[in-house]
């Protein structure tokens, strides 16, 4: 396995189509960067599957990509991220970067109070790796999370400015709302799409850090520190696999990338 | 691989959970009859998936199953039995029933006005199965179909009567009851865990049919039929297999159930 090059794209994957919020933060920040996403779309959702499942499908899709001669490895999920990231980066030639990671760096530097709250997956949540990233850059930090099962099926839905989804939110952020906190952690890619009613729900008593965003910055200064920006700035080429048939993929995906979506390929394991 | 032999287990699977309420249905009705079940936790949920990798994976536990000997097959997702039930039955040297045809037969002999209602999975219902069996039965019969997608993260939630899930239903069953239909068929294993909410929310617009209680009474016809009812009565065997790690299944699992779920295994496919 050869080292980094700057030409070569970068690998970014999750279980799904939820990946695609930081395929689409990536295209924004580095707009000539080469990018290969990969979607385990006939084994998703991760959500609920146990660890040694988990770690086991995410090294699969790892490897995959490091065949394809990745530049830098980005865990899109906060699933895999939460359970696996720790595997993955030892066993990667390439820098690894995750969006739990993300997230968490970026909580701390915007949080006045030092009161974080995270929402996400039972996975995520369950796994308490918000809080484990928290607490390493800053033990002071309080950390309160909050499980959402509901939203990554309500944004599937298409249910993105909903009552049904409203009055969901409303729910779960009730034990958030309680808490002294000024920063809210969207700990899931699917999240993003629901951002406006989620800052609608939350009103003024808190910020929301969306870790697309966060991992795009964060992705940024990796390759300028380490050399590995790409030099040409012509277009860049996009390619997208997926383990499912891809007809699904491509109509909810071009939704959260916010753009078409060519290049689709299904692959096995 | 030999044929059906009365003292011989019921072979029942599902892409999840789901299946327990058939297997519940099963014990009630059949309270003499060993009972087998396969929930592919590890992959599930199907009810996004393409036809391709839902038969191939379906096609897999109707093997497994068979290599343990069962006497007949309940193909208890209806999924699985939308897309896969041909197949699994030209396979099988065993009987082979599934949850779409009981629930088919036991509609159009229930209904007055001849127009059906089915509720279930967005794969169920872009199978158009369950209008294909009603019209094998009857062509005269107007059936009329509505995906509910959050309805089954809404059961794993355990949001069984919960505003949300009102609010949900409402939506869901507001085209629904515009059209001339004095029968509903739940047509997803999980929807009887939200009967009663169910039933409050359709009122006496029309009646509800369980595929779960009317597969269990075809199974009984069946087995008398045949002459394969285990002669034994003595206290059956109920053995389950999952494929992901059971603790999330074991949890969830009991509340399917309605009682406790012991010999339970992981396996391998």
């Amino acid at each position: 396995m050869q080292a980094s090059q700057p030409s070569h794209p970068i690998g970014v994957f999750d279980s799904g189509v939820g990946g695609l919020t930081v395929v689409r933060a990536l295209m924004d920040r580095l707009p000539f960067e080469n990018i290969i996403y990969f979607g385990d779309t006939a084994r998703v959702p991760y959500g609920v599957k146990s660890v040694a499942t988990i770690e086991h499908f995410t090294q699969q899709i790892a490897d995959f990509l490091l065949k394809q001669q990745v530049k830098m490895l980005i865990i899109a999920c906060n699933t895999m991220a939460a359970v696996a990231a720790d595997k993955v980066r030892a066993a990667s030639p390439v820098p690894v970067l995750d969006v739990i990671e993300a997230g968490a760096k970026h909580a701390t530097s915007v949080t006045r109070s030092g009161g974080i709250g995270v929402i996400g997956t039972p996975a995520t949540i369950n796994s308490n790796a918000y809080a484990r990233a928290i607490h390493q850059l800053d033990p002071s930090f309080r950390v309160y999370s909050q499980a959402c099962p509901l939203f990554v099926p309500l944004v599937e839905e298409g249910w993105l400015d909903h009552p049904v989804t409203r009055l969901t939110a409303q729910e779960y952020l009730k034990p958030v709302f309680v808490e002294s906190i000024d920063t809210l952690v969207l700990g899931c890619t699917h999240y993003p799409l629901i951002k406006p009613l989620l800052l609608d729900v939350v009103g003024n008593r808190m910020q929301l850090v969306d870790s697309a965003l966060s991992i795009a910055d964060q992705t940024a200064e990796l390759l300028k520190k380490q050399g590995l920006s790409n030099p040409a700035h012509s277009v860049p080429d996009y390619r997208y696999y997926v383990t499912d048939l891809p007809v699904r993929f491509q109509a909810v995906g071009e939704r959260f990338l916010g753009r078409s979506l060519n290049h689709l390929e299904r692959v096995s394991l």
